[in-house]
């Protein structure tokens, strides 16, 4: 989503409601390539259209709705879902496990993040990739909280607090970026073994 | 700020503690290449390192705190200062303006966007650069709130809202942004009177 894609919509259009983009509830951009939110419905179509996604997270058990699937085939945007209750207040520590190796795949950006309301089930993994990134917990919670408002979980916060990251790290080991060049567009994800990284596991 | 940055200075450091990331209150990316927040303090400094920043926004009168100044030149951020007062409650339209022409330069990104708390002075500045975006307005006050929270202002919301979308517009025509190739770090910023645009201007 680039400002100026959006004022060319504007300029194209004429009349500007017409081509009023209406992102989904709780919308936000994550990191460059991530995105998180509600439920999209058909009305915030044409606003996502605009994030040209290439994946979309899905975090609740129900199937995936008609037409939202219809708009993922039209844009050629492939769905990840894991089933995560709502209501029950317990993550399953290995569906979030899952859901960040999606996450953090650049082959898979740019992708969307989303439950039902995105607070929070897209919170609670939006909180493990911020400690994933080092963020002091203070600020994890802060932006959990942003979005979850009065409806905030405490079990929610105590799942990212005790979010293993070792298991986290040791996920990464399969998993390793390696950067070539300058810009972020050039980054290319490798498979392999890292030995330099696996020698810091092993003496810990 | 990408992901795998931040991994590398956790794995490097050994200690996590040691390296971890405390973002400044109320720390958001709001596109790629603006982030938002509350004013930085000492230990956000080697946080705010990581987004690599060409400038700042400073929508305060207060002269700009000394550490922040050295933590400037040490970095060689830019800094815009437009002294917006925090509780009069009304905003001036004209100081705004000139804070979106330099939010929209892209020779000036990253930037960070900050006030005091990051919530009235900076929503009602990102709120118009949604506007801009043509973002519909329940989602950007839906964002503004986000940030505010319960100290959300009708008069913050009021500004946004009656924001001048004409006068935005005539500020782009001479400021136009022209896409050159594919991706966004080819874009490039042309200072030109575009014809098209203008006679959609007249046509108004």
């Amino acid at each position: 989503m680039c400002l100026i894609m959006e004022v060319g919509v504007g300029g194209a259009g004429g009349g500007e409601n017409n081509d009023v983009l209406v992102p989904s509830t709780n919308f936000s951009m994550v990191e460059e390539g991530i995105y998180r939110s509600g439920l999209p419905q058909l009305d915030n179509f044409g606003f996502l259209r605009t994030l040209n996604l290439r994946s979309i997270v899905y975090l609740c058990p129900e199937p995936y709705p008609e037409e939202n699937l219809k708009f993922l085939a039209a844009n050629n945007i492939r769905l990840f879902q894991f089933g995560i209750e709502g209501k029950t207040g317990s993550i399953p520590s290995s569906s979030i496990m899952e859901a960040m190796k999606i996450l953090i795949d650049v082959r898979n950006h740019p992708v969307l993040i989303h439950c039902k309301r995105g607070k929070h089930r897209t919170g609670c993994l939006v909180g493990c990739l911020r400690k994933f990134q080092n963020w002091c917990l203070t600020a994890v919670f802060e932006e959990y909280q942003r979005f979850a408002g009065v409806k905030s979980r405490s079990t929610d916060l105590a799942f990212i607090e005790k979010f293993d990251s070792v298991c986290l790290r040791q996920c990464l080991y399969s998993l390793i970026y390696q950067y070539q060049g300058y810009g972020s567009n050039k980054r290319r994800l490798l498979y392999k073994e890292d030995n330099l990284q696996k020698s810091r596991v092993t003496s810990r």
